[in-house]
């Protein structure tokens, strides 16, 4: 059964569930930034996972780079590089960071991983970058 | 037309063609390491390649893991954990990092990238090291 990580639950927001991921929404207001993580138990390496499921998951990296991409509209600070990331060397449940990153933004042109310094999101800022994220992917409440 | 931008080939090293990628081993000994470039002109991002190349180019990422592991036993430091990326803000034509990672290597568990210090192969470990890469990916010349 697949549990998610709690190294995950303090670091991100749940966005919703796609076909085959998680979606989380990374608790660094700095960033536009998605955590996908496929819902199968034990899975540390994209290569546990089978070649259909493979594909599936690279759809939905492609989805959260637009969802990615709506944040940073939605901020007023468009994206203009994604930086995609299957890492896990901290925490090796298999997850994929989508990023948005711009020339302006603190890491740039480094990665964002294993810097610290995030800054989370306030409570009504959460809210619409949740809803943000969610309209972009499709998750949101119908009418 | 497909052309490898200049700084791939100061930095790596030319393993041979996949059916999407260009194969090519990074020029730093301290970690297996290999890049892929979807051959295709003018590619910034996943979403620039279509659905079905897609899911080709994350078939090459999971043999390129493979190839990536290969390396690591041959010099005696078999890989614990496979990090893969794409990011660009440096060298935006779309190219992905697959690189084998252990807990005693020089930069664990921050990514490799953006730190600089690379360990350029010498003549003869090179040598080894693209023939066994191109061994694990179906590309070493038949007998």
């Amino acid at each position: 059964m697949f549990e998610l990580d709690p190294a995950f639950v303090r670091t991100s927001h749940e966005i919703g569930d796609l076909g085959l991921c998680a979606a989380r929404l990374q608790d660094d207001a700095r960033y536009p930034w998605i955590v996908l993580l496929p819902r199968r138990a034990g899975l540390r390496e994209l290569e546990d996972l089978p070649p259909a499921e493979r594909a599936a998951l690279t759809e939905e990296i492609v989805a959260a780079g637009g969802a990615v991409r709506a944040l940073g509209e939605a901020s007023g600070r468009p994206v203009e590089k994604l930086n995609v990331g299957a890492l896990g060397n901290v925490t090796p449940q298999l997850h994929i960071h989508v990023v948005g990153r711009r020339a302006d933004d603190p890491a740039w042109p480094d990665p964002v991983w294993g810097r610290g310094g995030a800054r989370p999101y306030g409570p009504s800022e959460l809210e619409a970058a949740l809803a943000t994220a969610r309209r972009a992917l499709g998750l949101a409440p119908h009418p």
